[in-house]
């Protein structure tokens, strides 16, 4: 496993970027259920991130990101693509500034996304879906208006910042065996792993990536980072390939990566639903299902999972329910 | 109004009932999102009874009961008809006190919520809708077994336990100027208003019910109780009509109570879905439509709603979806 860990964010990154944020975001509740994890044969937390200020855990990375800029440059303002979250968290912190935002956002986000970037008085940017139309209209977009860039996940401070929600997890539960995040672009598991590993061996960090979009898992598995020519996964926070920055940090820190499928991950939405009265978007409902479809045998540990956002267009439910594989368990009993 | 309490529940009532249940039942925690208070113009304080322990407040009201009883008595084991919650929570409490159970369940209740009361041990004994069905089933479960009736609402330790839910809202906003709570056979709505009473004089406490079940309105209005022959709601929850002791309790000391129509508190269901990511049940809606449909103008107040319980069959969420009359507010921010 490399360990070159040169120039990436740091634990103290991490704290300070909790310092910083701070005003401006939740201190999200743990939750469990002591019927579910008796049924998993574990001990699941659930780190509530869909409880966070913009419906997730990306208000902590673009609050990081903005409020650490110097004045001359905020006041040129910020920019990102995104295909939701990150956007509506950029266009937050922005407003909090003070500052202008400009967000490009592809056609295929859910519209709910969307609206909340503008909502927070964001210029909304369309764009064709994919990575490489993303780029290219944020270049367009920066070209015209001065604006500084602020990547999704491949940024230190964004890093810093998502790594905060693992930071309050572990201060209330130093005795969590592992923590399963979600992939995309490998923001919240890079600074998952730099807080885990920072704070000592004891907590083991795994990633879980839908299969329809498992350019982690694979580069993971490599050792080399590859791309993710066209991701087709209704997890749509996960569609993004690994960053740069962030795959270094996985690399050399992230125990391991799994893969769920479609039907599985959206059942596991539904499972929270039914059992934590939670509402997740369908990434949410990834690290969980590494649990309930078997991809991973943690049986007797402590489980952190972090549920990294809330925002489903309603509209989708009704379809989101015809594509868990298996009806979900009937029994909505809260222990 | 009326203001003779002889016999009914008091505050200390309800204070010994809260340390009665301590040991069984979640404190459960308060929510708000500024934005959604922002919208409606009065900050509103959800008190989340949908994490309750079996999903609802009935689990105050019914581990009171059961652990209130003497051994004799106990060791005989314990009865109810029941929509599902209370059945649910009797069945919690009594097989945490070791003793049987019996719950007369009617044929159109959800099914998540029958077999959450198999779940816990119980008997689940079927019966046509209606109350005069659920009593005479009821009846003849207790002539066979000797079982103690928990009734699910107009019984003075049942009253008393479900006053705990106000009583840990107010403990905590002891500044709240109104309580809002859904009304079925008034449980909750008069121990809730014993607590606000008992408290002082300055939290008003207004029940809201669907306007199809509007028995406790008519009553109210009245003077005197009239029954509620053919209830045609979806909030399952409150197809009761009021109970004796509740209704003494609430004309004495409840304000105001109001109705909303189906449409407008599925709307509200799904409204706490999308912005406070929380899922409840229809009946649990009913409070919060009161403010969303204009049926109460409490601008400029600080507004308590009990949110009573989350316990959905997932198959049903696409038809209640396409009920409620508007799309639901398409923005989904957490603030």
């Amino acid at each position: 496993m490399a360990t070159d860990l040169t120039g990436l964010p740091t634990l103290d990154d991490v704290r300070a970027a909790a310092a910083r944020i701070a005003p401006f975001v939740h201190r999200t509740p743990l939750m469990s259920r002591a019927s579910l994890s008796e049924s998993l044969g574990c001990e699941v937390v659930f780190k509530c991130e869909n409880l966070q200020r913009v419906g997730a855990f990306k208000a902590r990375g673009a609050c990081n990101a903005v409020f650490a800029l110097d004045g001359p440059e905020a006041g040129r303002g910020v920019a990102t693509h995104s295909s939701g979250n990150h956007g509506a968290a950029l266009a937050l912190a922005a407003a909090r500034r003070g500052i202008p935002a400009w967000v490009v956002v592809p056609d295929n986000a859910p519209r709910c996304k969307r609206e909340s970037v503008a909502r927070y008085g964001a210029t909304v940017v369309s764009c064709r879906p994919g990575l490489a139309n993303r780029e290219a209209r944020l270049a367009e977009v920066v070209a015209e208006t001065g604006a500084r860039v602020v990547h999704p996940y491949d940024d230190d401070l964004v890093i810093a910042g998502q790594g905060t929600a693992a930071l309050e997890m572990l201060e209330e539960r130093p005795d969590l065996d592992v923590i399963l995040a979600p992939v995309g672009g490998g923001g919240l598991l890079s600074g998952t792993a730099i807080v885990a590993r920072g704070l000592g061996e004891t907590t083991r960090v795994i990633g879980v990536e839908p299969a329809r979009a498992d350019d982690t898992y694979r580069s993971f598995k490599q050792g080399k980072r590859v791309g993710n020519d066209a991701p087709d996964t209704v997890a749509d926070g996960l569609r993004a390939s690994v960053g740069v920055r962030n795959f270094r940090a996985i690399r050399a820190l992230v125990d391991d990566i799994v893969t769920v499928e479609e039907q599985e991950f959206v059942a596991a939405m539904w499972l929270l639903l039914e059992r934590l009265k939670l509402l997740v978007e369908p990434s949410a409902g990834v690290p969980l299902a590494a649990l309930t479809a078997g991809r991973l045998d943690l049986r007797g540990q402590r489980v952190g999972v972090i549920l990294t956002g809330g925002n489903v267009d309603m509209e989708a439910l009704p379809g989101l329910l015809e594509l868990a594989e298996e009806p979900p368990s009937p029994v909505p009993v809260v222990t």
